[in-house]
């Protein structure tokens, strides 16, 4: 990668002011006054910190902004804090969330929400020490904003793909795609070429899998080493700025054998009849339906062992869940992995994945661009 | 590295079932006929499953060993859980938790502790849907086990250290510590080497701290390249089979000036000072005044910034703290670190780390092995 994010200075502005708008609406909505946010993705995003111990107090009920909310965290973080959360007054006490929580009355907060799908027994039990407010669970409330990236997010997402891209073709390109090689010594490579093309590291743990490997949808790299006529599989992303790129791609080393072509083909096609269903008001099970159905009617539905896809963002697995239980419907903005699969065992599988923003008219932007064509390597 | 570890077989014995008898006691100490384990790293210690979803149901009462124990997981790991929990009953649900807290009265466990530092609110309600069980919170029991190592975790932790040795010295061995390069070029040659040498990955995001940088304690590499009389500061690990390593050193490029030759003596003396205070019965307040010491006589108390070390094993920071407000007492067979520093703002700061086992007598192993002496380079 030469260069960084195209986008504009407008939209790179810190968003974080106006998330933690979107959140009070919702928090309102919850009929709360406040919302004590401690997981440390949801504190990120709403407030821009990356230390390893930080809590936001939102006030819902105020009419001034931000006027009554504070952002807490421990003196090892005082000047980082100062750097990175520039708009709210600081907390800096050692029981961050505790002292957030204490502080609730005197700016107005009475029912005050806790994340309860993240917050510990033994947290809640802690924070019952603050006096004059009632803890009122309030699970989700952050996640729900989270499924719709804003600019800067898909700005963010867009590079740790394009970096994804860029590492996989010098891959190629450098040789590196050979026999002999081992999944391990694969792994390492591509994930050394997306750290130095800017990467803070993999969003995820490599997967590479080589040939009857590449049956096993989650196969971890061992010593297994490439021989002509395997499948490769790869799995795999780069971390950019909190946010997690993910792609998938099967080549074959040599000339594809007929059952590999056929195969491949199968997942191709599916792969796209997934993408083209993805828009703005999609039921994900449909979208799911879509690309699982040329695979079923080849007699390969049993092969298909996983969902279509995930959200991806600050997590690599984030709402909303595309697969055939999933009640989540598609809006524009959210980004989703469109990623079918077809796994012989004991001979070989094929997977292709994309990372796609929903749009809100026109075909869906992809994120990923590496060739879906049958690459043959040599 | 060339080749694994040196112990014999008979210590590499899977430890597991061991590890599950001593907790089985303390279980009983606390009352409780069972205990359900869903910490991960809990899981792990307990049992060697190493997916993303599992957890422990632990008879106390029985007499038949882990006759009324089970492992729980979901279908995405029904082959993974046979081959690293072979020694278990497997329940494969994938609200895993439930099931096996359902499970309980018919294996006569009634009262059931839970793991309230870790079991989220929510997740702790949706416990309650087990009938015939009482909930007990019962924090910090498989912690309290952790502490002391096996003779397993001291092998993988003298293995993840020897990594982390040989890729410092490869590293100055090959040229790559030279003026021009980046903290990140820096960072990220070690870390491809220590994956190179056979880790599984850096133990945590690498410290590589140039000039001044260096009297920032918990330094992000950056694009700041290392020049000529310059500091460097490293703290890094490895990772090898779930256990972390943990070693500081501090270089200078090129001739040391007198205040960093005296910086660098201060805190060696120091940094040795605490080496030779440890020992099984020491409170880890005492060790830390004992390296403390030499610092606050020499003036620079208040430049000395943070505790003086921590435990590490499957995590990177666990118990015994070592600082003065730590009610810690060492004992036989704790994994230490001990990590002096002074940090002179705006000029620059030295760190040196060692990761040493608390002995039962004698003195204590060192597993981290690159030289303490003062290393002037080129």
């Amino acid at each position: 990668m030469t260069g960084g994010p195209s986008t504009s200075a407008r939209s790179l502005a810190r968003p974080q002011a106006a998330r933690r708008e979107a959140l009070r609406a919702r928090v309102r909505d919850a009929g709360l006054d406040g919302l004590l946010v401690t997981d440390l993705v949801n504190v990120r995003y709403l407030t821009g910190f990356t230390g390893s111990n930080g809590a936001l107090l939102l006030a819902a009920t105020d009419h001034d902004g931000d006027g009554a909310s504070r952002f807490g965290t421990d003196g090892r973080y005082t000047t980082q804090a100062a750097a990175e959360v520039p708009d709210l007054p600081p907390v800096i006490e050692r029981s961050t969330a505790l002292a957030l929580a204490a502080r609730a009355p005197a700016l107005g907060i009475r029912r005050l929400g806790f994340e309860s799908d993240a917050v510990t027994v033994d947290a809640h039990a802690a924070l019952a020490a603050a006096e004059g407010v009632t803890l009122v669970r309030a699970p989700g409330l952050v996640a729900q904003l989270r499924v719709i990236k804003d600019d800067v997010e898909v700005e963010a997402l867009r590079w740790a793909c394009a970096i994804a891209d860029t590492a996989l073709t010098d891959l190629v390109d450098a040789g590196g795609v050979r026999a002999g090689r081992t999944e391990r010594e694969i792994a390492l490579d591509l994930e050394f070429r997306m750290r130095a093309l800017g990467a803070d590291g993999p969003s995820f743990d490599s997967i590479v899998a080589v040939g009857p490997n590449s049956a096993i949808p989650h196969h971890t790299p061992t010593d297994a080493a490439l021989r002509p006529g395997d499948l490769l599989k790869l799995d795999f992303g780069a971390l950019v700025a909190g946010y997690h790129s993910d792609m998938t791609r099967t080549l074959v080393l040599g000339r594809a054998a007929d059952w590999q072509r056929e195969l491949y083909a199968l997942v191709h096609g599916a792969q796209a009849a997934g993408c083209a269903a993805v828009e703005a008001g999609a039921p994900a099970a449909e979208v799911d339906a879509a690309s699982r159905e040329p695979i079923t009617a080849a007699g390969r539905g049993p092969e298909f062992l996983h969902g279509l896809g995930h959200g991806v963002g600050l997590q690599i697995h984030e709402a909303p869940a595309l697969s055939a239980a999933s009640k989540d419907v598609l809006e524009a903005g959210m980004v989703i992995t469109v990623e079918p699969g077809v796994y012989l065992a004991g001979r070989g599988g094929v997977r292709i994945e994309d990372t796609l923003v929903v749009p809100g008219s026109g075909p869906a932007e992809t994120l990923t661009g590496f060739t879906k064509d049958l690459v043959e390597i040599g």
